[in-house]
């Protein structure tokens, strides 16, 4: 069962290919081109890398969130159009899971962070036991010293918040601060993948119709046009 | 400090850059066309991906084995050729301390294992503890069967070695063998990179003429041409 795995909630892209025990391909890259330019060119080239077609592909799993809303669009918007096209199931995975998913066999407490800009971290706590790791918070969006102060025990922080906010954890958190290493700080798609398999091992698929991006809280072009239609309805009560 | 890794110890191929905090690009493909075909073409991709040049190179890590004679050869020389040509220093990392080390902040045993062909695996134990992952046997080739009957505790297998024996290791380990998520289980260059980079930042460096793989055993041309060479003597002796 080939899993193609599309994750573009942050600046990092990533594609990967994988089966229930290895992975097949995967492509990562951290850098300032956008995910429009790059996510088909990356595709392809992870497909011909693995001497695949799309057609091989038996099931998606995307990002869902929270993340980058143009990220997350892109990403959600081209794994349900693949979905449609090759007539496979999408589902989308929780952006802080899969950067969870990570951690067996580990008894610290996990906090993969996001940077949600505005002085924000997209965040959930998360604990390991035995082979699976288990959210035992509501996501949040959240300023990280109202997070940090809540912490009182040993606790690994990664995602792209870790490389914002790395200080600040040290300060209020000094050696109960756990980092995890370079090659496991950000996102990659074969974590995506995984999660995405276990879901449609489990019969469960998402409506490639339906499937949205979770976003926690609106975007600036939402909360822009709120305010311009309040102050819209203000003027013509005047 | 932007840090270049190389592995070619298995069949899959990796290539990745990595600073101190984070991933910059990463490529691995696990798939048939050999490294010879693949390696440069996938580097040129991986640094146009990070948007730099070879020349923006500090240091490179590559894994010097235990593995693939030929992979092995192939990763080392071009390390090599690279690090003589942009005259930045070079590490060669031990292939199974790059796949343990990506088990921090857990207690069980972790136990890579590489396919060595002829029914053994490459292999060593490791333990973590803190934010290092300490290796506390010989690096060893020996037949799945006698590393097994070995172990009386809660073990994390992963490698490829996993592949190919994961039955016989629950047959003998029943529920204390654990397997890493398909995403962590194999070989991937950021692991090496991030290995060389804490190499590096001591100051350490492998001399680029003189380092060379990690054999653990003889290859199949030597061991025939010592046969050969035997024989030979043998004859002129009668």
């Amino acid at each position: 069962m080939n899993i193609l795995g599309i994750d573009t909630a942050t600046m990092v892209g990533s594609i990967a290919i994988i089966t229930e025990h290895q992975l097949i391909a995967e492509t990562t890259v951290n850098a300032k081109t956008t995910h429009t330019e790059r996510l088909l060119p990356m595709l392809d080239q992870t497909l011909r890398a693995a001497s695949l077609t799309i057609q091989q592909i038996d099931g998606i799993a995307v990002a869902s969130g929270p993340g980058s809303f143009t990220g997350l669009r892109i990403g959600v918007t081209t794994a349900k159009s693949l979905a449609y096209s090759i007539q496979k199931p999408v589902v989308g995975i929780p952006a802080l899971d899969a950067l969870a998913s990570q951690f067996l066999y580990t008894n610290v407490l996990i906090c993969p962070l996001l940077d949600a800009r505005k002085q924000e971290v997209y965040t959930a706590l998360y604990r390991n036991s035995g082979d699976r790791v288990h959210r035992i918070s509501e996501y949040a969006v959240i300023a990280p010293k109202n997070l940090l102060h809540a912490l009182h025990e040993p606790t690994l922080f990664l995602g792209d918040g870790v490389l914002a906010y790395r200080q600040q954890i040290c300060d209020v958190l000094g050696n109960q601060a756990l980092f995890a290493s370079p090659a496991l700080m950000l996102p990659r798609a074969s974590l995506i993948a995984k999660l995405g398999l276990d879901r449609l091992l489990t019969g469960a698929s998402d409506d490639a119709f339906a499937l949205t991006p979770l976003y926690l809280r609106k975007s600036d072009a939402e909360i822009h046009w709120e305010l311009a239609q309040q102050s819209i309805k203000r003027n013509s009560n005047e």
